[in-house]
């Protein structure tokens, strides 16, 4: 199984207008509602995958309620295969499989999960974005959440923990998780930002996803490769730039690798990089080289892009790219 | 006791920003969360002036039951004077009496009650409404609400009917409404617009308070007096315009008024017109004259201007406005 973390969950609405217009009033004619916040899109991708997740995080009040009920309906009822759809054929894109379980282990907390609300202008698909600061979590929520993390960490092949912190919640709560998991010998990728990945990375997580400008704010620099090496310096083993349309630029202990779409794709990068961090993290379970995680990963979330709703990924479109991501291997530079 | 029927109820969001910004990503720094409708407004100066209030419609899924939450808040747990404190002092400002209670007779529906959302920009106030359209209501909902609404009448001093009409229900609703009321001799007062508007004059309200914009919609003119006799025509019995800054004219079978606040004011109009709606119904339970109803009508939705919460009125400026709205009286002209 697979564990997401997610501190900061959402309820993502999104609503269809014919253009946003300050200051002027505006009827909603679409309007759809899921659950957000990164580790549950990251959930959602793996289940399409095959992979069995669990989520934790916090959920609380009206918002966090349906939510959950929306989170619940994501799970098939029986699932199909009880022995688990862990490890499809390594190195084989996964079959069309049924979707695998997403678990719901998050901690109810007293306040209420916040919305983010992204408004679709119809004609030219521009999104404008606004999210709620989310609930104040108590000491006692957050000690609640690391004891649901440790005995859940005793059954993951992986971890991911992703997005941002709500109020109330210590600035190094990454690192702690980081610390946890790599005590419990569980890979651990961290996907965050500012000062909570500042410190998260301290704390030696196995992989990094920044996107370039986390990796500008995080290092100073805007030059991938020095970016990207001095990430790595800062403590993660791994790290994998996400450099949007260019696709992904890896420096692991095992070599450096830049991996590319086979062109640029029109469409909304919302989730891509989510979609991303399921293909790594589901790449490493299953066993796969670096080569063919990062081409997971790039095939993934160009299949985002591309996809019609945000967030979702395109499969027939992932199928086809897959075999059509460029890779390159660099010679290592000296350290 | 005061009805006021509101069909497509919401739950009102209030997120501040810096400033709204298309296609830009923004954190909400502050929100708020009120029940919503222009009824429910109504409800809610009207429980401030002391008035007793019930308010139906529809509510229903997980925004309908915050909604309904957030509206039990606005009781007192005790009403402090269980006589009824529905006839202050005829003429007299209302004392500064504590709230009177207001009813959730809402009708459950099993669609989800609309979000409303007003983004305020901080530095400026100026506001972007996004507001979703509402629960599809079934035929059996509409016929819930309608024997709702007749034994409601028969405790009712007065009703308003107001805002728009979710999906589902059907254009001539607030005619039905409208003659209900007027077979149970009780006086209506309609506040909505387009061709629900339309309709629900021609089943001839006791009043109806549209604004400029509506006057325009309904009867082609944007000349006030013209309009507003127009709208009589139609089949209102009296027609308070409400003309923003200008204050309010008001055709009336005992005459023509005209009545202005002392200054234009600085501030947000929303809710404005649900306050003058408030004044309007109150005074003719207590059984003001004309211009002793227009004077508070026009002195409540000039403090709801000058407060600094969107749709609640400034008691103090109320009270310090209220002698100081200057009316005049027009010769009737020949019909």
């Amino acid at each position: 199984m697979i564990l997401t973390v997610t501190l900061n969950t959402a309820l993502d609405l999104t609503y269809g207008v014919p253009e946003l217009v300050p200051h002027a009033s505006h009827r909603v004619s679409e309007m759809s509602e899921r659950p957000g916040g990164k580790g549950l899109n990251v959930a959602r991708v793996l289940s399409v995958l095959g992979h069995r997740t669990v989520v934790t995080g916090f959920a609380g009040g009206a918002t966090g309620a349906v939510l959950r009920e929306l989170l619940a309906d994501l799970s098939p009822q029986e699932p199909t295969d009880p022995g688990g759809t862990d490890a499809p054929e390594p190195g084989a894109a996964p079959a069309a499989t049924a979707p695998a379980p997403v678990t719901d282990a998050l901690v109810t907390v007293a306040g209420n999960t916040r919305r983010t609300i992204a408004v679709v202008d119809r004609a030219t698909g521009d999104t404008t974005q606004l999210n709620e600061p989310g609930p104040l979590v108590t000491a006692d929520e957050w000690a609640a959440l690391l004891g649901r993390y440790e005995e859940l960490l005793a059954g993951a092949d992986a971890v991911a923990l992703c997005g941002s912190l709500p109020p109330g919640i210590h600035v190094g709560a990454y690192a702690e998780l980081v610390r946890s998991a790599r005590t419990a010998g569980v890979p651990v990728l961290l996907d965050t930002s500012g000062e909570p990945l500042r410190r998260g990375i301290a704390a030696r997580p196995d992989l990094i996803k920044p996107n370039a400008d986390e990796l500008a704010q995080l290092t100073g620099s805007r030059e991938p490769m020095r970016a990207t090496r001095d990430a790595r310096r800062r403590g993660a083993h791994g790290v994998i730039a996400s450099l949007g349309p260019d696709g992904m630029l890896a420096v692991t202990p095992d070599g450096i690798w830049q991996a590319a779409p086979p062109a640029r794709v029109p469409g909304n990068p919302t989730g891509a990089g989510d979609s991303a961090v399921a293909g790594l993290l589901s790449g490493l379970v299953e066993g796969l080289s670096w080569p063919d995680r990062l081409r997971r990963a790039v095939a993934l979330s160009t299949a985002t892009v591309l996809s019609p709703t945000a967030g979702d990924f395109d499969r027939a479109a992932y199928e086809e790219l897959l075999p059509r991501v460029g890779i390159e291997e660099h010679a290592p530079a000296a350290r």
